[in-house]
C-alpha cells in the first residue's frame, strides 16, 4: 500500500508542473489506508512560500477533520520534506511519513533543501540568515501569561 | 526601532493568551520601518498545525504584499523561531530577523522546540518519528518534468 500512495503523490507533482501551477512536489496524508488529504506546492500560485505539499496537504487533512492533531496519520510525499516541513509533520503529530525523491535531488532542481539542513543546526550568528536575541527579560512574559492562564488549551 | 517592533511582537503573544485564542507566540514583519503585518499563534483557534505566529505573519504579510518573496522585510518574534518557522523564514527571502524569548523558554512552557531543533538534524533512521524512502526511481519524475518545462516560475 505504500507505494500506491507514495505513485499518487508523485503523480501530485508531475501534475502540478504540467498545469503550470507550482513547484514539482505533491503529497498525500492517510488514515485507516484512505487518503484524507492532498496537496501540491502552492507557491507561486496562493503567493505563499509556506504552501509546500506537505504543508497543503496536512492543512487541507486538518480543515477536512477539524483538529490540528493528525494522529493515526501517514504522510507520503514525492520528496523528503525540507526542514519546514519536516518540522510541521512533527507537529502534527503524525505517526510516520514515506518520500521518494530526496534533498539532494530537490537540490539539483534549484531548491533549498540540502543548505537549509545545513543552516538549522547552526548558531544565530553562524547562519547566513542574519538574526539576534534582544529583549530577553521582556520575552518571558508570554510563557509567564501562559502559565498562569486556566483557559489555555495546550498542544 | 528593533526594540519598538519586538514589544509589539511580544504584546500580540501576551494578548493571543489573555483572548483565550492560542499559545504564547506572536511576531511581525516590518518594511521600511512600518509594521506590514502581524501574526499570533492560531494553532487550535484555527486547527492548523503550521499556524504558529511567524507563519502566520509571514502569510499576512504575503497576502497583502501578494508576492511570496519578502526580501527587504524583517521579521520580529516574540520567541525564536522553531525550525518549521526557521526555515520559513528562509523560504519568505527576509533579510533578518530579531527574537525575545528562546528556545528553551519555550521548552520550559511545554513547547517542543529544543526536541525539534534536536531532531531535524538526524538521520531517518535515527529519529523519533518513522520515516522511510521509497521508490526513488520514480521520485525523479517531478523534477525532470519542471526542468523541461517553459512555463515554471522558478522560486
Amino acid at each position: 500500500m505504500h507505494e500506491t500512495f507514495l505513485r499518487r503523490a508523485i503523480q501530485l507533482a508531475v501534475e502540478n508542473v504540467e498545469q503550470g501551477r507550482g513547484g514539482p512536489f505533491g503529497a498525500v496524508v492517510v488514515i485507516d489506508n484512505e487518503i484524507v488529504a492532498e496537496g501540491s506546492n502552492l507557491v507561486t500560485a496562493h503567493a505563499d512560500p509556506t504552501a509546500h505539499a506537505e504543508i497543503v496537504a496536512i492543512r487541507n487533512a486538518c480543515a477536512r477533520l477539524r483538529r490540528h492533531d493528525l494522529r493515526g496519520a501517514v504522510l507520503y510525499s514525492s520528496c523528503e520534506p525540507c526542514p519546514m516541513c519536516l518540522a510541521a509533520i512533527y507537529w502534527a503529530r503524525l505517526d510516520a511519513f514515506y518520500y521518494a525523491a530526496d534533498r539532494h535531488a530537490a537540490a539539483g532542481a534549484g531548491f533549498d533543501d540540502t543548505f537549509l539542513y545545513q543552516q538549522i543546526p547552526l548558531d544565530d550568528a553562524s547562519r547566513a540568515l542574519p538574526s539576534r536575541r534582544l529583549l530577553p527579560a521582556e520575552g518571558a512574559a508570554p510563557f509567564r501569561a501562559w502559565l498562569d492562564s486556566e483557559s489555555k488549551i495546550p498542544y
